[in-house]
């Protein structure tokens, strides 16, 4: 069963292709975070990925795989996210790669493991961004009628706004936040410290903090927690 | 309010681009069948789409619009289907034209009104197939595959199998419904008796007939809608 996740209000992304060892990790635990995601865009392994698991194992927070590449799947995770790319211009990150998953994994799927987010990815000089060929530029009206239809026609329970690397634009996250009904917002760019994480979380419902924790900006993780709460 | 479809088992659909007059409503009303699909792929203009609601006004049946383009969109219908294509090769007809849909009508969306339907397209010949460059050729786990994304990623109630202008294999449909949990598989094309009615009848939830009320087929409309009761 995929965890409770609806009151998380800040949430660690972890690149497995990014270097990670025990002290990274309990600097994540003492954080204070609700939650730990695995995931990432480029050079994503199973090796890569099960090195973390075993980092995080000793730790009761929950664990998610956001799943990139079929080839990095690993078991073990409390729960696996799903990136529906509403914005993507390939039908691959929409639809196709899932396909072939689940072709894959037949009646094996557990599906109640597994949460759809409906990913708009908004800086265009991401690696996501290219690699799925993401439409550009988008107006906020664009993005907002992307985010109705995650939530009204596929029913996606998420709606993640992606600047990767880049702090986005609150009043836009707000404007999306307050256009859709029943979808929650996460939240995710260029958060390093405890005020943007105040501003972001004040819109979002959840935020995502990743790159930060891979530099000096590893001293404010425990400020931007707080931030949330 | 969407009406009540899940009983449905026997569906209609008119084509605007075809020719249809009083006589055709009558014969179709009298068939028996549960609802009428107004849809289609080349041509629909709001015109064409409005001489058939009007024809079709003074009758209490349910009346859908399937709908292909915006600009063929008018209301007054009892319900709205928005096809998503699953196979489609361009991300137009998974989620592009929608978006634009719902850009365009801002905050006077009705969502209750609409039903999504997971599309998945397997007669290469057809126009839609076309249209949308759909992925082919797909095997069965292909085709399973596509529906289970559709049922649980995207949450779809419901998955059409569309073989437009020929009948498809009833093996692989009934494969399709059993590997699906919660929705409903509608199935549509080339049925103009009630033999071939009976057949899929058996194997799907609802059957649509379409092309055989433009033909001299038309005289075994009623047997087919008896054929799934």
């Amino acid at each position: 069963m995929f965890p409770e996740w609806k009151n998380w209000r800040h949430v660690v992304k972890l690149d497995p292709d990014k270097p990670a060892d025990e002290w990274l990790i309990e600097q994540v635990i003492a954080s204070g975070t609700d939650a730990i995601i695995v995931g990432g865009t480029q050079n994503i392994t199973r090796e890569k990925v099960l090195k973390l698991f075993k980092l995080l194992k000793p730790y009761k927070l929950p664990k998610i795989l956001e799943v990139s590449t079929i080839g990095s799947i690993t078991f073990g995770f409390d729960g696996y996210l799903i990136p529906v790319v509403l914005n993507a211009g390939d039908p691959k990150w929409i639809i196709g790669a899932h396909k072939e998953a689940v072709k894959l994994a037949g009646d094996l799927m557990e599906w109640d493991e597994v949460l759809p987010e409906g990913y708009i990815i908004l800086n265009p000089e991401c690696a996501a961004f290219k690699l799925t060929e993401a439409r550009h530029p988008l107006s906020e009206q664009d993005i907002l009628a992307y985010a109705r239809c995650g939530e009204n026609l596929f029913s996606l329970p998420l709606i993640y706004l992606e600047y990767s690397g880049t702090f986005g634009e609150p009043e836009l996250v707000s404007q999306i936040k307050s256009g859709l009904t029943k979808a929650k917002v996460f939240y995710g760019g260029g958060i390093d410290n405890a005020q943007k994480a105040e501003t972001m979380s004040k819109v979002a419902d959840t935020i995502i903090v990743g790159n930060m924790i891979y530099t000096e900006s590893i001293k404010n993780l425990k400020d931007t927690v707080k931030a949330t709460r």
